[in-house]
């Protein structure tokens, strides 16, 4: 195994899944010193760069329904090949939401704009991110792009094995 | 304030310390399945090729010993624009690495190659993530590139405001 | 009292709301190795056969949503007789849900696919249970067939009193 | 500052939200002994009669969704003064709604019908009251009336500033 | 039974007993910022406006010891209708006054200036409150009036029944 | 596989245990509003009568002794092909039951007369439960035939693989 | 209701049973700093020394099984008029043995020849206790004849109502 | 050393402290089925008829105030032989209290009228009883009386050894 | 800043609260080993001759009763530049006792004699303690005067800067 | 002392008992890759050989029962110089097996065959192991033959001294 | 015993250890206002110039390794007659360094510069205070002077003794 | 597999490391009382014999450095069979240690002088204990012989397979 990204692009184009969580709808109007001044307009937009340099393609969802988050994550595995995840307030209390993200069959990163683990005790643990490839906070909007380049790295990764 | 890197560099070079905690140098030779395959000595020089990229300057110590890491992140005071760090085992115990990487005058970002959330309960919380930027893992050896990015991005930011 | 299910019927039809939580609209497709093979349209007919055979009436829900799973209960108000519910990942964080079990004017037994004393601790606990008749589990889908069994044997045996 | 009213009235009507939580479309129905026996549209038609009075406008809305409540308190953004909640069990387990209180650019008053300290030891805690303005309970049909009169209060005393 | 306050008045006036436990003294002079700028003795005159309003009677008492407070309690058992009651600090500490609170033959409202949630973690809990009607917090010197018009009320609620 | 019990028998009978644990052979005699009105020898001949119609063989043994429970779990190994155990309150206290069960070589269903999780605290947790097939609670004597009616249905499944 | 024993004595005779739990055969034998001189029997005679003055019968059981103590418990329902029990060491792990104390149709006293509440933490809570009339420990051998006189008193009161 | 009270009395009279805490001036008067009918006043009664059977002095305090027990224990050194002390609700909250125990210089036996590991969870636990002799609960007002044979006995026994 | 007493002294007096809590009146008397043989008159005597050579005047209060501590904390308000403050038992028990310290206008050392660390575990953690300058304990008397130093170079460092 | 067995033997043989708990009369038959394949019958064999080598008699029991091998601690008080005991699950549940062996007049050491720390949270802490001289574990059947050859050694040492 | 200390001074001078944790070398660079504005060596030189009043000799060790502190104090048992110790962190991580104080045979006082039951509460347990003669807190640089104090006194009572 | 060590002896010698922890170099010298009073010397002296004996090879390393102790684990990779450690302090407090004793590729047996479990709480629990084969304590210098043999019979054993 190498540790680069293979030159060779995958033949098909990636498909990701971006689910927003709770009270993201509120990005960039409310609490900017805590979650940065960015839309989440402008954090998709940011997103959509990212993918096509990558070759990607993103579907986008926020909802502050659990349901709907949950059918989200259903709905999406007969096409996604993977899914980046800020689950909100719910990281810390949807099991409903764990365990959906262990029963569908693409990987899954979750992500949070601040540091979680720099705020209140009962945000420090996940119920998220056991089930994931792995978790990214506190870089703010960038959490965002780091997330999403790592899974597209993480597939890259899977498809070289 | 716009959310892309801006396009004209820092003038001079940024330099950064990478600390490696214990147990790492083992890396690749041992438990591949929890820690990958890559040996710490790769990493590293997956690391220097992303920092000639972007244009920055590393110094990389890797320890077994608390006091060691202290003293490396007392040492960097004088000469780091920012650090990333993997404090292995120390991330659960040491204090003293935690009031280290606050006193220090600058930024830092916490790494680990393996998810600790889906690992022992007593991984699952970090005495020093509280004091840094944030946190990455899961990732494997892309969770030190990502790292390094991830501060130079967060470098970038602040010099751009 | 005697111990045996009386030899006359009731007059009317016994009607019944079966409720199904987050994620078994999956049921069959996904890890199968935990919740079985069997589809949820599968345990649906088992129900149905059943119910035929005991001369009751089912009405069926399966939803995401916690909102969903409560209106159910509160809808069914007017014309259940009992209900069985598997409530999912909600057994172990909605309150809201227990309220509407404990609200209704109508027993419920509770039931899992699988056995979740022997699963990560926090499935141990029950919020539903407590305002429940009982509680069943680890027998798979005979868990649903057993559970409405056993809700008609208790209507049975309240009208006989 | 003095402690009385003001005798001259804000120009404008005092524009407030009343949010009913889960379970609360059943009052006077179930559990009158708990709950009272008055119904939700009897509580609502004395909210409105003190509204009148105080020359206050409201908009009522019940749900049993959490993501329901919390749309509720995004939408209420454009136009609302104040808010009083009376969020049912989402009380104990939501920490979705607490951010969305929290986020929201109006104060709140968080209500409960029964004396939740004298209940189940889960019910003793409120996520959402360290957002508050302030919590009442224990009070019944007057928890409503009463943090009614409270938020008005509260932002007469914050316009006299 | 109604929900409106009944138009005829009791015919003896209500007594009521006021309790300002330990610290109270200082309301005014010290920390405003944390418990408003009111002093004690303006808050016991805008009781008495409003109890004079409702033709109530008062009799007042502060005092820094737990005893005092106790005996008080026990002496009103001759003569009061209602209490509320501000236990300071010994919410939290006193079982002594919370079995007093118990033990006597008239209903108590306990009350608190500062959202008491919203404080140390070892403010969340209340000894008192489960033996009382129910609670008010945060809405500063209007929680003392709120909580006396809320004992009137209630008295009169179960005048009427 | 089907999810229908197998028209053809298995050629030999089956041959269960059944297990009674402490105070139980005061059953119908004490506290029949927590346990029912029934004793332990009608609830005996109602599982023989159900015994003989799915053609099983049954072996029951009452002990109050923590060691004679061991034993006889111990002795079935030569013989039986599943057992049905009530545990009583060594559910709540007894490791060694539990390694008894876990060591056997037949599949073990835990049952209890009450709602084990409407009681007390202490009698939420089962340590047998981890090494059972199921756990059924809260049907009065009915959670022994419906425990009955499992394993064999659990027997004729495992056959039927 | 007077507070002295009434003149006239119960025609029949009382009967008592009296369990001594586990290691208690081995008193005066061994550690008597921590548990006193005196033998068991030496203890035993004390007893009946009472009995006969107060005009009482005792049965008395020693053991160091749980399962022996329980069945002499259940025994003791045909004839015994109230016990004393010194669970010793099963007074912190055994439900059963509360589950038989609480089954029994007559009253209960536990008793104890030290402290409990003076010794390790694990002794301080009796899960037996809250199932009997009281407790009594500390007094060394008079814990037995004080627990004695208790019984008596508690019936004689009993049937003087 | 025999287990008999020797048949020569002490020379001098026995001179005893009886404490009552806070909220049992209100015995019989409040909550009889919790405390009993006997006013606190017959109690003492009672205490005084024994005493003066055993040729004792009793001195007898009452208070609500935490500090007023306290000195009266420091009083009694200089002439007290022991005490019986009933803390109420200072037994869970009053560590001032166990050490003028642990500092007085006679022996103190601790009593309570109801069976306080029946109670509430925070009742269990005994701050002053680890520094007793013993404790004694749950048989009403002989909870005194035995208190106060128990305290005589020890010292008679004391001063036969 | 230099870290040197100033040479010139204050104009005016340093006056100064000493409070001693519960129990201390006994020092001396009971349990030397534990808190040594002196006095409190002793230790007064002390604090006076260190007081005369650093130019500042005491007024010291002993008392047993937590209201009475808190009264003299409020009344200083008017005259006092500080506080040493040995608050015994009630350290561990009393948030009143905490908030007074918290509302005064100067500042307060906290001390004790003994070692609280090395004792019993409740009495390792201060209420007291986070609102105050520092804590001194374990060096018996001493305790006092190095606090009482401690206390008046801190209100010289501060009218120094 | 020296740190080598002493050259003289001690003129009578040590006399030791082998004490089993529950389960292990399974061993060999159950679980191979838990507790090895060695029967019980070997282990005792493997103990007579080395006993004979040491010139040592054994006395074995194996027993479900806690009373049992409580009796047996009790019987060998006349006899034995020492203990091994592997007392099994009651390692963790037992308080009165503990009792026992703090009771007996010979020393005891404790053993398991698996390491106890590698297993269940519960398996962790011995309720035996404090009133032990030591804990051997993780050995498989050599844990036995490390215990009988220390316990012979202890009392070597002892006999040395 | 008086408490003066003695006029004539021991013969030979005190030697003392002074030992400063991790991260103290960056005193005064570094977060002034949580632990003051001079440096170590500044608060060296206050030390010494406190000890040559005192006739004392001090050396000074600061170390960020756990191993070099240990060493420190076991290098000390030929020749220190006391120590102070500033842990810094490993005051609430290190049982070694525990050990190495309890080892030393010299008496040693912890100090700390902030007042650490003011801080995370993770920093308000102390594992090295249990095994030292007191503890120090709250008085900035100050600390270290008065437990330099604190233990020459100490040195100077004992040898008084 | 036979419980006997085989005849024929491995061809080569066994290499073993022997691990001390900090604060062993001072065993003999302090605390005799708890840790023996054997030098380090005299143990490893004991533990050369009997490695000449059983054919083995040592290497010994103490030290208080918990990253020298890693150091020597990884060091040991390439020569090591096996290892005895008595991780001192480090037991309960290093991770990293528990990591490095978890990456090497030979097995490791953790010993104790004392019986940890009969000292303070904080040392039943070990780190270590869970990745190493097995765990023996509170056979003073024994401890270790008995470890070294352990961890050549297991050697041996392995071979043998």
């Amino acid at each position: 195994m190498t540790h680069r990204t293979p030159v060779t692009q995958p033949v098909t184009k990636r498909k990701l899944l971006v689910l927003h969580g709770p009270n993201l709808n509120l990005l960039g109007h409310r609490e900017p010193d805590k979650y940065g001044s960015m839309t989440l307009a402008e954090i998709n937009a940011a997103l959509e760069t990212l993918a096509t340099e990558r070759d990607a393609e993103l579907r986008v969802i926020q909802s502050n329904h659990e349901g709907i988050l949950i059918d989200a994550l259903h709905e999406a595995m007969g096409w996604a090949d993977g899914a980046i995840v800020n689950p909100g307030a719910y990281t810390h209390t949807s099991v409903a939401l764990r365990d959906a993200v262990a029963a569908v069959d693409f990987p899954v990163i979750e992500l949070h704009l601040s540091n979680i683990h720099a705020r209140e005790a009962f945000r420090h643990a996940s119920l998220i991110a056991p089930v994931c490839v792995g978790q990214i906070c506190g870089l703010g909007w960038r959490s965002y792009t780091t997330a999403l380049a790592a899974i597209l790295d993480y597939l890259d990764d899977r498809a070289d094995r």
